[in-house]
């Protein structure tokens, strides 16, 4: 059988011995052969630090971004293959649309918000800058910039392309090369997405290594500019953490582990109701798909005292309907486990529930399966219990497999007292239609969860599910589920950067940012409307005025546009404003005449006025009050895909005493040529 | 002498011991006696969970930020008092001055950060909506929560009221109670701002506690709800992030470690420039003020080779002027270290350092002293060293006192990768008036930097220095410096509050959040400027327009304006445009409009439109168009300290056809009650 290789230094390594086989869920039949034996850990990190990240670094975001996308249709082109691989992990076509079309659905996602929500350069530059002096030649500006270490990504066995994935898309946003370890289990699936990745020539070299097998001393080799990710199970996640190297250099570690996520019935939701059928559909799904081997799987599902029976009768029905078996075979519902050992793993936790409950459906020992042999494949039924929630057991001990507890509750205070028993939890969900109860649970909940699905029959229909975790969202959760948070959007990319503050003055930070700061220098000459993007710099502007504002433009303004609020139009009234004390400008007359002011009217390189921001109105216009406007480029983002871009002006509107009555930020697209 | 009092479940605690006595830096008198003796620790922690945490969670962040500010005015009334007891520290006035009014400072900059940038509510909202799905019934939004434990803060003896306050601050704002632990070298001036904070009853029961002496059993009953802060040295950063409960449950830990801090001399700043004086100056300041022990001090100063003579000789010219003594006497520039132990632990890292390199200035041994007995009191001279860069020691040993080394360097890159060599520092300066080379430092010590301070004749007169963590800027940095991360205004609230993605459709996140999110129900009837805000609920909308866009429209827009960009007045030259296609409305014209249809114009609660946010033109607006606006309520802020508040508005402008042509958010400000 073939011997996985590691991906490392630039070369595929074919390990020293023979490995260790690895088998087919279903059928006992060895797939492969895994071992890291011979991987040099602290030459693969270094040269990651070496060859990847400078690669990555010379990329912007957009650039990043783009390559994310080629990746993510390259690897959709290839999805059959790996449907059949991933059949082996004991994974239904829809269990592998699952991992397989969701990895791929993350790297689209993050291409996605790398182009809208990340600059096209390679500072990242967050919040506002933050003033530090009256003068304002003091300020400040926060500033991401990617760590240049490696992000040492290890993952479970159950999401094999999925999980590596979701880890590697935020990290080389950031500008950080990856070393993905998988479980070994299923490490043949995620060789396979890897070979893919390598071959197709799409990403910079050292931007991706890959370790078939054991991690060996690689975590020895850390330091504090590599990223440790973590999913698996708690226990493995407290044994990282402490791990000495990550313990002496501060390491950043983030660990995403199973946890008891609960689901939650509304005493509104009875029998007969959308939400209960919702709950327990959505209850027999998460038991069911891929086996219940998901880290956000239902483990909890608490319901009415009064309507335990119902559920737990709805729910026995449904279940009943699983077809179990070969996951290749016709309407088999749910496949094997991962492996034998698993099954194992999931029976001794069942015993262990067992003591605090019983079984409302399944047998944790014989299940009828199609196509298979229920022995030598890792088959086993679903399992739904029920169980006393003053119990410690439920709220503690994870079987990791299609097995969820059903408990009672009596209050809304109650429930999220049991909630929060389960010491922290990746995703819990609502099923309910009142609102008051709703908002009630999803407070008290919040704080012990990463994420809360609210399900009711408003959203039903496009409702990604309980156990889905989405790239846009956090995924995490504290305590039990690991303390981490991955994804997230933006906040995934940021986990892989350093966060400094950089204090200067205007100038220096300009400099630094790469965008124009309120104080810096500015230049004035040709109309900068008149510069194309390749002409363009921060700190081009031009000041046009004055404008005198007269009663007439006034009394014009809001009998053209209808705006005739009193403080625009009746002198007695808005004397009375305690804000204006008279009559004052519409806004709105602020910055048309400012537009007015400071446009240059001919065709050129400025396309449009797409928007504007952080308009503030911070001095009333009286009548007889003369208008400049100051009109500055401050941020200048040529798209990498289009003969444009976008052009940031910092607009300030002044009157005769050189106070600002309006300040904001207008937006435009600016061609990269002159027409 | 008195034992120190430990104020813990609600009442002061005194020891069941003799405890061990404190002594004046500068005397070696007996200032105070110390011991924890008795102290409940798990009961403590579950008094702040049950008695702080309901108490403060009941605030809003507005009214946590009013408390916050009366207790910055209490404990100013008090300031000459806790001066007194700081020069017991060693500490000279202007030392007492960062440390104490330092502290007060960090309450008023959270005080006015939760007053402007966080909601007068409970809940904190994080970023945009994100939409999950085509149809728009399933959404999500992030939200923010406090913890349910207690933040238990340990502290350095550098900053007996700077450093508990600087932690204590963003737990409270984030309604998390705190239980305070200083070191034990200084507390009894921690002690006696406890006292004053408790006595003055500002803050609710339970959102304070303190711990005079040892943390006993503490760390043994942390949860996953609790966040434990630590200040003080790399090595107990590391025993106490190995902890087993720490590990255990995944608790947030924050380390925050003295580090080998640089500042870096460009090449530019030869003698008789203003950057070498200040560089020069700064070296001195941060090695003598707080007698060199402060974590961001400078220990590594990295001068072009060329000019290391030159630096060496005016730093020392500078230095032979510190006169050290006395705290509180006449002239004293520098106090005594904290302890005579504390000396003992400087001299010690100076002899390391001495391997590597050799004295400028100063005698680790011997120093005069104004008014004091050099013996009994820590007293020791500042000392600068110089030494070989490629050396380890001068990167690793930190000589926690007046000390610092000079070191040579001949390139850019190699002043970027001495500067990386410290293995992470809080923070770095550069000194230069070359914008391209601080740039280019900048950029790439960044990675290794929680705070980056550039120093030049621009800023020099408003800066506030390398050695000075500032609340709206991050405190913290990688590795060496603890791997943590405080304050940076709202950042510091948010480590104390569990991000949670909360799923659902529109109505339900409006019901979660208290923010009416676009999808969810309208209410029309009453126009909604006719209520006030306690009338006003979000929902409340109305529907205005149909108003046709003429060709006459846009020609006078453009001429009363003064607007005649081409595409809203020239047909051919509009239709060549890639964009647009044709004559386009002005954008200002639009929401000029728009304002006309929504505006209801006689006086009523609505007083100002005082801002604008988020406007973007979505769909080119053409003659003949008709427009029709639809304003909702989004957000109400009713301002705990006026009869008015802040109303943000939905505003959707669409065309005949539905489509959206412009959406933004109105900010107005609108009365408490009918006027």
């Amino acid at each position: 059988m073939a011997l996985l290789r590691s991906y490392v230094s630039g070369s595929w390594h074919t390990a020293a011995d023979e490995g260790v086989p690895l088998h087919d869920a279903a059928t006992g039949e060895e797939v492969a052969r895994i071992s890291s034996k011979g991987v040099d850990f602290a030459g693969a990190l270094a040269y990651g630090r070496r060859v990847g990240g400078p690669a990555l670094r010379e990329l912007t975001f957009h650039q990043r971004a783009a390559l994310l996308k080629a990746l993510a249709s390259h690897l959709r082109e290839h999805r059959e293959e790996l449907y059949a691989l991933s059949a082996k992990t004991g994974a239904t076509l829809g269990d592998s649309k699952f991992d397989i079309d969701g990895g791929i659905g993350v790297l689209f996602s993050y291409a996605s918000k790398g182009k809208r929500e990340l600059p096209n350069d390679t500072v990242y530059v967050e919040g506002n800058v933050e003033p530090l002096s009256r003068g304002g030649t003091f300020v400040a500006q926060h500033i991401a910039t990617p760590l240049r270490g490696v992000a040492v990504q290890i993952n479970a066995f159950n999401f094999p392309v999925w999980g590596p994935l979701e880890k590697f898309a935020p990290a080389f946003l950031a500008g950080v090369p990856s070393l993905v370890k998988p479980a070994s289990q299923t490490a043949y699936l995620t060789a396979r997405v890897v070979e893919l990745i390598i071959e197709s020539g799409i990403l910079p070299e050292g931007a991706l290594q890959f370790v078939a097998g054991s991690a060996g001393d690689l975590l020895d080799h850390v330091t504090a500019q590599d990223v440790v990710s973590f999913t698996g199970s708690a226990s493995t996640a407290q044994k990282l953490r402490a791990h000495p190297a990550i313990i002496r250099n501060a390491v950043r570690f983030n660990a995403e582990a199973d946890s008891l996520n609960c689901s939650i019935l509304g005493p509104d939701a009875v029998r007969g109701t959308t939400e209960f059928d919702l709950f327990v559909k959505q209850l027999v799904t998460e038991m069911t798909v891929k086996a219940g081997q998901k880290c956000t799987a239902i483990r909890r599902a608490f319901v009415p005292a009064e309507l335990l029976d119902d559920v737990a009768a709805a729910a026995s029905e449904r279940l009943a309907k699983v077809t179990v078996g070969h996951p290749a075979a016709e309407g088999v519902r749910m496949g094997a486990l991962a492996s034998l050992e698993q099954r194992e793993e999931v029976r001794r936790s069942l015993k262990a529930l067992l003591d605090a409950g019983s079984v409302v459906f399944g047998d944790p020992e014989h299940v009828e399966v199609v196509d298979a042999d229920a022995e030598r494949g890792a088959f086993i039924s679903p399992v739904l219990l029920k169980a006393d929630p003053e119990r410690s057991e439920p709220h503690e001990v994870e079987a990791f497999g299609p097995v969820s507890t059903l408990m009672p509750y009596t209050s809304t205070e109650q429930v999220v007292d049991f909630a929060a028993r389960g010491g922290g939890s990746l995703a819990g969900s609502v099923v309910s239609a009142d609102k008051e109860f709703v908002r009630e649970v999803v407070l008290g909940a919040a704080p012990f969860h990463g994420r809360l699905l609210v399900l009711d029959a408003e959203d039903a229909k496009e409702s990604t599910g309980h156990g889905s975790p989405m790239p846009q969202l956090v995924h995490g959760g504290p305590g039990r589920a690991g303390g981490g948070e991955e994804m997230g959007g933006v906040r995934g990319v940021l986990h892989h950067m350093q966060r400094t503050a950089v204090q200067g003055s205007p100038a220096v930070l300009s400099a630094v940012t790469g965008r124009w700061v309120a104080g810096a220098p500015r230049t004035e000459g040709v109309h900068p409307f008149r510069k194309s993007l390749a002409e363009l710099r921060i700190g081009d502007s031009v000041v046009a005025g004055p404008r005198v504002v007269s009663q007439d433009d006034v009394d014009h303004f809001a009998e053209f546009t209808g705006d005739t609020f009193y403080a625009h139009t009746d002198p007695e009234a808005a004397a009375a404003n305690p804000l204006f004390g008279g009559i004052v400008a519409h806004g709105y007359l602020v910055v048309s005449f400012a537009a007015g002011l400071f446009v240059s009217p001919e065709p050129g390189p400025v396309l449009a006025n797409y928007g504007l921001e952080n308009l503030r109105f911070l001095t009333p216009v009286k009548v007889g009050d003369s208008l400049t406007v100051t009109l500055t480029a401050k941020q200048i983002t040529p798209r990498i895909d289009q003969d444009y871009g976008e052009v940031r002006w910092d607009a300030d509107v002044t009157n005769a005493d050189g106070e600002s009555v309006a300040k904001y930020d207008v937006l435009t697209l600016v061609s990269k040529e002159q027409p």
